[in-house]
């Protein structure tokens, strides 16, 4: 069985099929239009080409997901809402494209295709599954008992902005102090540039920086670890989940990341004595395929 | 259809007789025994003085549930331990007090309890349900598709434990700045002297001194509230219930509570476009009874 599944960016439309095993048959990637009103078109002739370019007919195309960097009215297979994305409100994507192409479409927030996407190929399926992806922002995605949680609107899962600092910096949601304002990747390179580095200031600087045995790279990467940790036991002790993965692009970066968070939430996590179960914390496994990959799982969802 | 809810707290074990309706048929009120080790009796007997007063023979009962201020076993019947009930560790109430009985028993979290009432006994059984109690800390139950979110270890719900100043104060948990150090009943009170307040301090009294025109109450409310919509917000932007309910003896101020929290949120939650649908906040009904209510309900869980 073959799916198509779509992960539409900012910047780039990811596209792929990808055989109900999570395996990928054949990618591509193209820019985002500029006039969000053209989206369906421009996903339609994605799917053309990408089909085309792999002898794969479209009836053979059992389902088509999309992710959208945005609110959506799942049901109804509209996208509401793209901040990134100009006049790319209230466009009903999937009726267009199940229409042009024949194939049943789906839609999901790209954060939920992303954490379904990890999910779905987790070898346990973890009864719980809270995914953090660490970027330009703080998102994630919700799996209980093999469901996206969407909420009553479609819009749950903005776990970036819990507040972790009631009295801290102002968030772009308009609150204060809100997790992604310390824990993402932007706010670390702010954080490395405050700290006096120069340059071109990324993500990874600090970590680069650590190993030449630079202390205050030390110094700054322990903080905002921190951060990420402060957030992360919160999910942990509202969720209990099975599994906790951190996906985004710094993910690579590995026990670096992940050492110091393990130990903050199995010592701030509220007590569970030792004969429980506890919350595995791990780095997600598809890195920038999740989307695509997720996308393609959308319609176990419906 | 009647069962038997039972909700064990570090003072008192309520028992009511509740018709599967959830309207309460008899009630009591036992001191908790000192030695926890002795509550699976103490439970028995409990519900064999309740049976005989009210006229009802324990094969007419068809469940009893048991709610617990601790972590539970709930698949077992297991209290795994209990912070305010000493010796009351790795106790099987609910093996021994089915063998005694011969009903079904069933245990859970004393906080999950009360959401389970609260949300049976709503109207509209509500697609997503975030109960959050006001007292001693900050206790809370979700509700999700109709099932309790019990996590991997029967320990979620911990919303009190969700961090909101990141450099704040010390919680009983371990960490500093949990949300419960600043929105519980017990935190008011504390904040409420600290504002001058003498005498007879009590989660009341800047309630009452309100009344009276005191300015300073006013400030050490609107502080306190603001802190209780923090939290509320958070969740609000992690599972876009359908309803929060607050609950708490507290939670009587009614609309006191429940306006400034209201605009807080509407204020900060991550923007969803007026089209979409919107977390109603309200305050719990059940009150005292939405601990034995749930109790009762506990079977519907299994």
């Amino acid at each position: 069985m073959k799916n198509i599944g779509i992960d539409i960016g900012g910047t780039f439309i990811k596209a792929a099929i990808v055989e109900n095993t999570g395996k990928i048959i054949l990618s591509s990637k193209t820019p985002t239009p500029k006039d969000g009103a053209s989206l369906p078109e421009k996903v339609v002739e994605i799917i053309r080409e990408l089909t085309d370019k792999a002898g794969v007919a479209i009836s053979d195309i059992e389902h088509i997901g999309m992710g959208v960097p945005g609110v959506c009215d799942v049901k109804h297979g509209r996208v509401i809402s793209c901040t990134n994305i100009e006049g790319c409100s209230n466009v009903s994507i999937c009726e267009y494209v199940s229409k042009q192409t024949g194939v049943p479409s789906f839609i999901d927030n790209d954060a939920n295709c992303a954490a379904l996407g990890e999910y779905m190929m987790s070898k346990t399926k973890p009864n719980g599954f809270v995914f953090v992806t660490l970027g330009t922002g703080v998102g994630g995605g919700i799996i209980l008992n093999g469901k996206i949680l969407r909420g009553i609107n479609c819009a749950a899962g903005e776990i970036g902005h819990i507040v972790i600092d009631k009295a801290g910096e102002r968030c772009n949601c308009g609150r204060y102090g809100c997790w992604e304002r310390y824990a993402s990747v932007s706010a670390l390179v702010r954080q490395t540039k405050q700290a006096g580095f120069t340059g071109n200031v990324t993500g990874k600087t600090v970590f680069e920086e650590r190993i030449k045995g630079n202390r205050l790279a030390d110094e700054v990467l322990d903080t905002w670890l921190r951060y990420v940790a402060e957030g992360i036991c919160d999910l942990v002790n509202i969720f209990q989940p099975e599994v906790v993965a951190i996906g985004g692009g710094i993910s690579r970066e590995g026990d670096i990341i992940l050492k110091p968070v393990r130990e903050f939430v199995e010592k701030n996590v509220v007590t569970a004595p030792t004969s429980l179960k506890k919350t595995e914390i791990k780095i997600s496994q598809l890195f920038n395929d999740a989307g695509v990959v997720g996308a393609s799982f959308l319609y176990t969802q419906n």
